[in-house]
This record gives C-alpha cells, sequence and structure tokens, in this order.
C-alpha cells in the first residue's frame, strides 16, 4: 500500500514509517520537525541521541535496500499538503502530525493557540486534501483517551448507546478533556466525524492511552536507527520519565496522590495496532473509534513497578508526591473499554519488570544526556491557583 | 453593570447594544466588521439600509444622551483584546464574535479553515483575556441549537444523565454538528467548559435556534438604528429569507422535503434571553447550557407559513423544492428541551402571521435593494454528491 505517515519523524512515527516499510509498503513521511524545535526553544533533548530525518532514511536504505520518502512541510499549508497528497495518492494516512503535550498546551496562551491551530487547521487541511485527491483513502489518526476525562460511567470506544425519555440512539461518547491540547483532540475527532458523514470519508481514530517504552523491532536493528525519548516534564509520558528519575537518582515525581488511572501501551503494540487499522480500513462514511491501550495504571502502581523493578538492579530509588500542577481528579472511577483491536488480533505485551529493565538499561546508556532542569513539573493548569485541583470537587466512584 | 458585546455592529449585536444601554448600563462594543466585509465580498449587503457603527453611535446618543463606547479590532488578535478588556473591565461579556454562516463555512476550504479559526481562536484569546483581567466576569456565549443535530432522543440543555451498565454520571449532550461552522461552535463549547472548569469562569451558553424578525424596542425608535438584515444563501435564515423571497415573487426555497425541523425565536426574545442570562449570572467554574429558542417549526411549515401570510395581503407566493445543498437528514425526530430560559421568566414572542406581515411590510419597503442572484443556494456540502443528503440513511423515527 501507499502509506502517508504525517509526524514522520516523531517518536512513533519515525518507527511507524520503519515498519511499514519493512513490511513492504510505500512510505512516504511527511514533517516540519516541530517537536525537534520545541525541544531547542526549552533547552531540552531526546535522552536518546537521535539522526536527522535524511540520515535516518539514509541508514535505512543502507541496511535494508528500502526507500523512504521524506517531504518537509507543515499540514497547516494547504498548498504544501495539497501537493504532497495529489503526488503521493496515498491508500491510507497515518496522522501523528499534531502537538502533543497537555503541558506544553497550558504553559501560555501562545502555547495553547499554537497547540490548537497546529493541530485543529493541519486535519481540517488534511481533510479537504483527501477529499479532493484521495477521497477513498483510510485516514489513522491518532487521538487520546485523554479525551474522555475520568467519567463516573464505563469509558466506550467512541459511541455510546443512550436510552432517554423511552427513545435510543448511539451517539458520540461525551468528552471531558483535561487540557488545551486534549480540547484540541476532541476538536479534531469534531471534525473528522463531521468529514466522514458528509463526504463519506473513511476514517479510524485511535484514542491511544500513555505510550511507554524505546524499542521496537526496527529501532533494535540499529542504534542510528533510534526514535527520540522524552522524560522532560512537557513531552516525557509518566512511564518513560519514572525510568530516568530513577536512574538519574531523581525521586519519582508522583503529582498528588497518584490515585490519576489511565490507560497504557507498550510502544511495539502502538506498532501494531496502526498496522491492524491499515489492514482493516474503515467503510466509506464511517468514523470508526478504537481504544488503544492494554491496560490500567494507576500512577502510584506505576511508580512502585518502577522502584520495584530498579531495586532489583541495586538502584535505590525512592517515591515523593508532589503538589499537583495538574487540574484533574486523584481519585475517581476508571473502566475503559479496549475490545475492538484485540478483536482485530491485537497481541499485547503486558508491562512488566521486564521491560522496565530493559527501559532501565537504555537510560543508563544515556544517563550523561540528562537534563535535571527539565524534569520537575514547572507547568501549571491553574496558574492562579498553588494547590491545583482545588476546583474539582471530589466525584463519587 | 459594565457589559462588553463583541460583535457588536452585527444582527443582533447592535440591538443588543442598544437594549443594555438604555436600560443604563455601561456598553462597550467590539467588532472588526467581518459581517460587512463577507457581504463586500460576495458583492451583496443587508436588506435594510444600515448605518455605520460610529454614525449608530452618534444618533443613539443624539436621540437617548447614552453613550456606547467602540473598540475596531479583532478578537483574534490577543493584544488588541486583552487591553480592551483590561480598559472596559466588564462584568458581563456578551460575545456574537464570530461568523455564524454554515454555508459560509461550507464553501471552501479556505472559508472552512477562516471559520474554526475565527470562532476557536478568537474564543479561546477571549478565555485568556478573561482569566488574566476579570476572572469573575460572566461569559455569555452565543451557542447554537445546530450544535446537537438531530438525535433520535430528546435534546437537553447542555447535559444528560446517562445511566450505563449500572453507574451513572451527568455528561455534556453528545454533539452532532451540521457544518464545519456548527462544528466550530461545538469546539467553543468544550474549550469553554474547559476554562470553567479549570480556572473557575462563569460562563453560560445560549444554544440559539434560527433567530427571524426585523424590529426590537430600540431599533423602532428611528430607521437610523436599523439592525442588519440578510436575506441571501449564506447570511439569511430561513424565515427571513422566506419572507423576501415573498415580496419579490421568488418561489420559496425548501431544502428537500422540508421535514428539517428546527427550534426557532423572535429576535425580541433573543434580546430578553441575554438579558435574563445577564441578570442571572451563571457561578464560579460553572458552565451552564440554555437552549434559546420559543417554538419548534418544519421547513415546510414555515414555508406554508409565510404563504398563507403573504397570501392575506394579496401576495401570491409558490413554494419549491430544491435539491437540499446540505447533508442532512429531512425526515427526523425532534424535541428539544427550552424550559431554563421560561423558568428565569422568559415570555415568549410566538410566531403567526402578525410577525410575518409586519417582516413582510418592512421587506417592501426595501424591496429594490435585493440582489436576485443571490436567492438560490449555491454553497454544496458535497460538491462531489449532486443530491446531498444520500449519504445519510434515514433514522428511525
Amino acid at each position: 500500500m501507499r502509506i502517508l505517515i504525517l509526524g514522520g519523524d516523531g517518536y512513533l512515527g519515525w518507527p511507524t514509517a520503519m515498519r511499514f516499510s519493512r513490511s513492504g509498503h510505500e512510505v512516504t513521511v511527511v514533517d516540519n520537525f516541530s517537536r525537534r524545535r520545541w525541544h531547542l526553544d526549552q533547552s531540552t533533548d531526546s535522552l536518546t541521541p537521535i539522526y536527522t530525518l535524511e540520515d535516518r532514511i539514509e541508514v535505512w536504505k543502507d541496511l535494508t535496500g528500502l526507500e523512504i520518502t521524506s517531504r518537509i512541510g507543515s499540514i497547516e499549508d494547504a498548498e504544501f499538503l495539497d501537493e504532497v497528497v495529489a503526488e503521493a495518492l496515498p491508500e491510507v494516512i497515518v496522522h501523528y502530525g499534531e502537538q502533543p503535550s497537555a503541558p506544553y498546551s497550558m504553559r501560555s496562551r501562545q502555547t495553547a493557540v499554537e497547540t490548537q491551530q497546529t493541530n485543529v487547521i493541519g486535519t481540517l487541511n488534511l481533510l479537504f486534501s483527501m477529499q479532493s485527491f484521495v477521497p477513498d483513502a483510510h485516514l489513522i489518526k491518532l487521538g487520546t483517551m485523554g479525551e474522555y476525562g475520568t467519567p463516573n460511567i464505563d469509558i466506550e470506544e467512541g459511541y455510546i448507546e443512550i436510552e432517554h425519555n423511552g427513545r435510543k440512539d448511539t451517539l458520540p461518547f461525551p468528552k471531558l478533556p483535561g487540557s488545551l491540547y486534549h480540547c484540541s483532540k476532541v476538536h479534531d475527532s469534531t471534525n473528522i466525524h463531521f468529514a466522514t458523514r458528509i463526504w463519506g470519508l473513511r476514517a479510524t481514530d485511535l484514542n491511544q492511552g500513555v505510550v511507554y517504552g524505546i524499542e521496537t523491532d526496527e529501532t533494535a536493528l540499529d542504534p542510528r536507527l533510534a526514535t527520540r525519548f522524552d522524560y522532560d516534564e512537557t513531552f516525557g509520558t509518566v512511564l518513560n520519565r519514572f525510568c530516568v528519575q530513577a536512574v538519574v537518582g531523581h525521586p519519582l515525581t508522583v503529582y498528588g496522590s497518584g490515585g490519576q488511572t489511565r490507560g497504557y501501551l507498550n510502544i511495539r503494540d502502538t506498532l501494531r495496532c496502526v498496522e491492524l487499522a491499515a489492514e482493516n480500513p474503515a467503510d466509506r462514511g464511517e468514523f470508526r473509534v478504537f481504544n488503544q491501550f492494554t491496560e490500567q495504571f494507576s500512577v502510584a502502581e506505576l511508580a512502585e513497578l518502577v522502584k520495584g523493578s530498579a531495586a532489583q538492579l541495586d538502584m535505590d530509588v525512592t517515591i515523593e508526591s508532589f503538589p499537583n500542577p495538574r487540574v484533574e481528579l486523584e481519585q475517581h472511577y476508571y473502566n475503559a473499554s479496549n475490545q475492538k483491536l484485540l478483536d482485530l488480533g491485537l497481541e499485547p505485551h503486558y508491562l512488566g519488570e521486564e521491560l522496565v529493565h530493559s527501559v532501565l538499561d537504555s537510560v543508563r546508556q544515556h544517563r550523561d544526556r540528562v537534563v535535571f532542569r527539565a524534569i520537575t513539573p514547572k507547568t501549571q493548569w491553574n496558574p492562579g491557583e498553588l494547590e491545583g485541583g482545588a476546583l474539582l470537587a471530589p466525584r463519587e466512584t
């Protein structure tokens, strides 16, 4: 298949590009390097040293003989995007091309506007390019489980049947996004759903949980193919961040009581889920939603897991509760469905000490690259309110 | 009270400004004249001749001795907006400052992006200005009933209690917006709800039905105070458009079978609803949603009403079904709640022949200003699909 990967230089985008390339697909990646620029802006970097996109592509070709095509530009630039889509004529478009950090979106008005602008307008542009040039292509869009928030009922996959005053309908699952970034993903879902209904496009929204891990079959081929690994308060996801904290002797930064429960998955499973979605496309006019995670954990459970795994490697790790910079419930009901990808054949890599050990090992190799200043949370959800969360009354669980 | 009206030069904004000014409030209006510019772009205009904003304000002062302050600029310009908010220090902000047309948003990629950009980024900027300068102010935001679409269950006011797998929660009512404009209003609702939860702002979202009518107590004082009256396919709402069609002898353009049912209200009731919301502010941290309409009609019923009322004035009106340019259900269940504004004391002006006669009279005065070319629908929701609606399977009603 001809596959276009937006954000193909990123943490998930680059491994996804190699995976599809290796399994014989014709891959074009698009990136404008915003993640690299955002790191420059805050004087941080990936823990793993990463090659430039062009070098990655050359190494990939040297090792495998396979070509990956790159196009550098922003999907907010309609003319550029049209040109790329019209030339690549993709059958599948995997869309990772967004600002992916909740703290970044909450840092200032400028970053909030930038986030919603980048994500909403970029995706809207993409829908128009698809409608014009590849109306039959399958859009696989990365959403997030964070769109749902923490409702007091079970979270279904995108839709819920509601019975009300004696009538029934199946409607979009209500959303309670937890940051302006998460809001932008809800906006995207609304726009994409609309485009499927009105223009008959086909789309799969992968509401992804928090990804952890550093290695895929393809990154393991050569260190020059490594993907980025973020651990800073802005772009690092929690388990990856805890592993870095464990290695450098920083207390694990649990925000508040640590009862915040979310869905998680291994980076290897992300690739497999995207592959499963591509192999089993949505129908014309269908907006299909999969919840893409394999297990649920509370933050406190993850901290204990990292602490325990590190102890086996003779590392002495402490856990410290930080004042929660976010406004979120710290104790809540959480039970989300993730059946649809399992039904398509996903065989999860469950989280255990082995995985934590392997991440800790990788982190130790690059220990000297850790920027300490970037570890502790600085971005407050409610700058007027030092004790975040005060506005949210606890809900019955 | 100090009241800031965004979009204060518009169809509803200008009458609202006069109303609040007349009842003793300190009114500042903000506008960037985008509606006037959009009309320029398409060589159309308001049916009623309207004065410039500065002339309106002068006439108002001459007639009543009351001052209305104007600030010209765009709310997408954060610096401008901050300055206005910091200077006016409003207790109430009435936000009409958006691109309000569904067909405009569906005309092209450029107008779609412009719509979402104007509405979403403008409103996001406003939330930041409020948080910085007037965190206790009450935001009254004009939403639209079109955010809900036409679900097969009763439409509640913003939220719905859902019982699911033995648990319950009250969550945002699911939305099925019918155009990229309506999508932008859903995005706004998501962002504003977020800001109330996280920053403790207070907000009322008025999900308004289709407004009709031309006269309020204040516009009636002097023809120079007239508000705009749009009848073109882009900015005209259906009843107003039918009245113009009746006067010029054009068949009433019913899209498809005419079974599309929506909520409607008189422009006088819009002003009263906004007033009621202002007099009864939302709490800190509350995102309150009112469905703002007084009656439900199908398009076919409205056409019959206009035809019948016109007949009494010896006007011979025909009704013609046009191929529906929109993708929407033409037969569907529709039952929306509108209790909350009634509970606050709204006394509706119901739609009847008297109102239609008065609109027809006003239209006849300006009959020579009608631009015929602008009457019939040109904007297709799905340009690839001449028979709009084909993609939407009828739902059980």
